[in-house]
């Protein structure tokens, strides 16, 4: 069923000769299908397609979008073992993590669409005309929100479904009335396809306009700077590194017309242990963690990357047995050999550092492309000296660090660049003395999570997966939860304007 | 009582050696006062001092920041006619806009405080736990808003106070709890220096924290472009050229951690007249426009620049209507020497084009910087081919298109640059072929009128003032109204936090 073409819109098409092929990293060989890389005519015609979609798209009720939404639902799920195959098979992860990741895009998709079956999520406002105002009268004034036009959404590696081809940024997008072209990732370019094809039949059985989605493929930056800037496309959401999304953010910024990049990069997610929580509870946390830190072989944008302590006997203790149980769990594969590489790395030159010490490496795997998990220690004094030490590891590894006392761990937080999430374990004999802490993570990060593993973000209102850069390129916007539809919109005011004229939203 | 002097904090300071000196525009003469530009090491303490002043006021109620706002209206009605005098004296402008744009002001403020007397402004959000939920329990997940940090307002020339010194971008930034540092107008330095001394008189008045207001001065780009590369600033409001906002735009977004910039720009402002309109009022549209085209010698970025008709008997006869009573009424003086200048630049760059006719120009002015109010009119194919009758003519200029047919002036509307409001003149039997015009306004622009003028801009919730780059850097957003408060702040979630250590406004 696979092909290895481009849909461009509803034609699958593959008019040009670079080819790569996926990897399947737990045998560490290459998988059968070539994928033809977009050629330029390609991503014209996707983004040609997008633009006269979006002049119908735009306009269709809520109630219509929403049955696309729905319908894409239906259809990823009617794909069945199929999409759990290849899923597994492009990322190493377990068949239990394709299905619970299905379940999560197939309830994104749902929430969307209820979300729109009404108007109240433009922000709608009113006020009415006061015609004997003096010294000038007041006209009506109504306020709604528009969608911005074609979204470029970039494919997560780490999430082959809920943050790539039809994921948070694509059902949020389509919801707001914008046209999706999804630049698929290289390394799960079947599983894209195969989603794509979903969304095509979806939106055929629903009566959408052809360009409403495309999805293309393609190794390296081409396909995806091409997209960028082209003048029709209006904004791009984006899930991945610091490199990868400052650059797509840059060249956003130059185009003669600016567009917003929604890019979610790096974070190495701080963790406080406080000295009452690590005498109450050290073989607790150092479990919960251990779990929190391998899951998903560490693969998660909000992986603890780093736990703050004040030193003490107990801080000693608690890291050998973080460092245990830790490494006592199975090896997992990562996602490619490229990830594999990329967190033996980072992890060297984390562990290399002056005063940075591996409590615990797991020494040897059984797959090629297996993480072994490392525990590294360091002195507050050192962190403090040293940005290296605030590299992101990709993977099952965390940083502890033993802070002289409090002031000097807040000091660590204030030097931190922007993060995801800040966490707080402690007790409630803690609370009277953690306002400066809670105070400091308030700065660096988007969400404060108090005696628990940031790892697991929740789809809901409240959500607020992104914050300062470089954890994400705009910390005004999530890109998880239903206010991630508020990136594809932009408010548009009517004054004086006749009822037969409004839009139905606006209308008494 | 003005000393030439920048405000760091409540200290005022002039350790430099440049100076300039604000013209009276309509003796042509300058005033006395030398203004000191601020030295890279004032800048530097400015934004120090705002920075620590943030730690503070970013904490205090909403009842304490709406009283420092109240405080800062009361003291600038205190300056009494010191101030009016000021403003007409750097600006041109006459007595009665001065009272009227200091009540502009004052009542910005006010509503601001009012806003943030409850704490509803931060788009709170409340998920409950629900512990038994399968397979996961749900965390108790929270959300709000925070401030941003230091903001720095660039002033804008044709509003000396509501877009100045303590305008809408300072009353939303202070509000939203940001310490604000003014880049002072080269125009009007004095009115800047007077204003900021209200708010500092304020700022001691209610206890806030010194740095939580500045404002530094200097003609050129030195002092603006030094603070928006400060790593502690955190976001900018600008008001003006579309070359100046565009540099500050591209200064943030190559900042090691980008910042935001509200950049309101450049916008002609396209007014649609149909041809049922023209049959049954075209005086009183002319009328209409001819006030609304030389209000305030046309300096406003609402201004009418561009009227769309299809040809006719009618278009003709319209075209010298509104040419005769524009130019019947009395030329006025501009803001300053170099608005003029660009005003009568700009004007001849557009009537010296292909196909176009000035119908009437005020041959003799006056005063030195009185603007010749101007009306020409080119077809609808010429304007199809020259993008240079697109120039923004900032001043009482207006440019009457004389389209083929409908499908011609939409073809026109679609050509255009982003703008900040369009505007449709109609009559009844007009409504059900409509449509496609307000659609493709709505492409366009940011607010869109019925039947009335673009210039007057409400301060009220449903405002939008801002749209599609050029009209502004981030269509997102409004410059005017409660909802400006919304640029200065980004959402953070609270998870399973305790009552005790919750933000007052996500307290059960």
């Amino acid at each position: 069923m696979i092909t290895g073409k481009n849909y461009i819109g509803r034609s699958l098409k593959a008019g040009g000769d670079k080819t790569h092929k996926t990897i399947n990293p737990k045998l560490n060989l290459e998988n059968p299908t070539a994928f033809y890389e977009a050629t330029p005519d390609e991503v014209e015609e996707a983004v040609n397609l997008a633009w006269e979609a979006f002049k119908t798209y735009r306009n269709m009720p809520g109630s219509k979008r929403a049955a696309f939404l729905n319908a894409i639902a239906d259809e990823i799920l009617a794909l069945g073992d199929e999409l759990t195959t290849m899923f597994t098979t492009e990322s190493g992860l377990p068949e239990g993590r394709a299905i619970g990741e299905r379940g999560r895009t197939v309830n994104q998709l749902r929430s969307f669409a209820d979300l729109i079956a009404e108007e109240t999520w433009r922000d709608l406002t009113f006020d009415p005309a006061e015609p004997n105002r003096e010294p000038l009268p007041k006209q009506d004034l109504r306020r709604t929100s528009v969608p911005l036009g074609p979204v470029v959404v970039f494919a997560a590696s780490n999430f082959p479904l809920a943050f790539s081809t039809a994921g948070g940024d694509t059902a949020s997008a389509l919801a707001a009335g914008c046209p999706v072209i999804v630049k698929a990732h290289a390394m799960h370019s079947g599983t894209s396809e195969l989603v794509a094809s979903a969304v095509i039949k979806a939106a055929e059985k629903t009566g959408m306009p052809n360009g409403v989605f495309s999805n293309l493929t393609g190794r390296g930056r081409t396909v995806g700077q091409a997209l960028v800037k082209h003048p029709k496309v209006k904004a791009v959401g984006f899930t991945g590194s610091i490199s990868g999304g400052r650059t797509l953010f840059n060249l956003a910024a130059q185009r003669e017309e600016p567009i917003p990049v929604f890019a979610e990069m790096g974070s190495i997610n701080p963790v406080v242990i406080t000295s009452n929580a690590l005498e109450k509870r050290a073989e607790e946390i150092a479990q919960q963690y251990a779990g929190s830190i391998t899951l998903g072989a560490g693969q998660f944008c909000t992986n603890p990357g780093l736990i703050l302590t004040v030193e003490s006997d107990l801080t000693n203790s608690f890291i050998e047995t973080l460092a245990e149980k830790t490494t006592d769990l199975d090896a997992q594969c990562m996602l490619h050999p490229n990830i594999k590489k990329g967190y033996e790395e980072h992890g060297t030159l984390v562990a290399s550092q002056s005063g940075t010490e591996t409590v615990k490496k797991i020494e040897k795997v059984t797959g090629a492309n297996d993480a072994a998990s490392q525990i590294c220690k360091v002195s507050g004094d050192e962190f403090l000296k040293n940005p290296k030490l605030h590299t992101e590891v990709f993977g099952p590894f965390s940083l502890v660090v033993s802070a002289r006392d409090e002031a000097q761990l807040i000091e660590i937080i204030n030097g931190l660049e922007g993060q995801l999430t800040g966490t707080i374990m402690a007790e409630k004999e803690d609370y009277p003395t953690l306002g400066p802490i809670v105070e400091a993570l308030e700065y660096r990060v988007g969400r404060l999570v108090f005696n628990g593993v940031p790892t697991g973000v929740e789809v809901c209102p409240s959500m607020q997966h992104g914050g300062p850069y470089p954890a994400s390129t705009d910390s005004r916007f999530t890109a998880v939860g239903t206010s991630a539809i508020k990136r594809w919109v932009r408010p548009v005011s009517y004054q004086s304007f006749p009822q037969e004229l409004l839009p139905e939203a606006l209308k008494n």
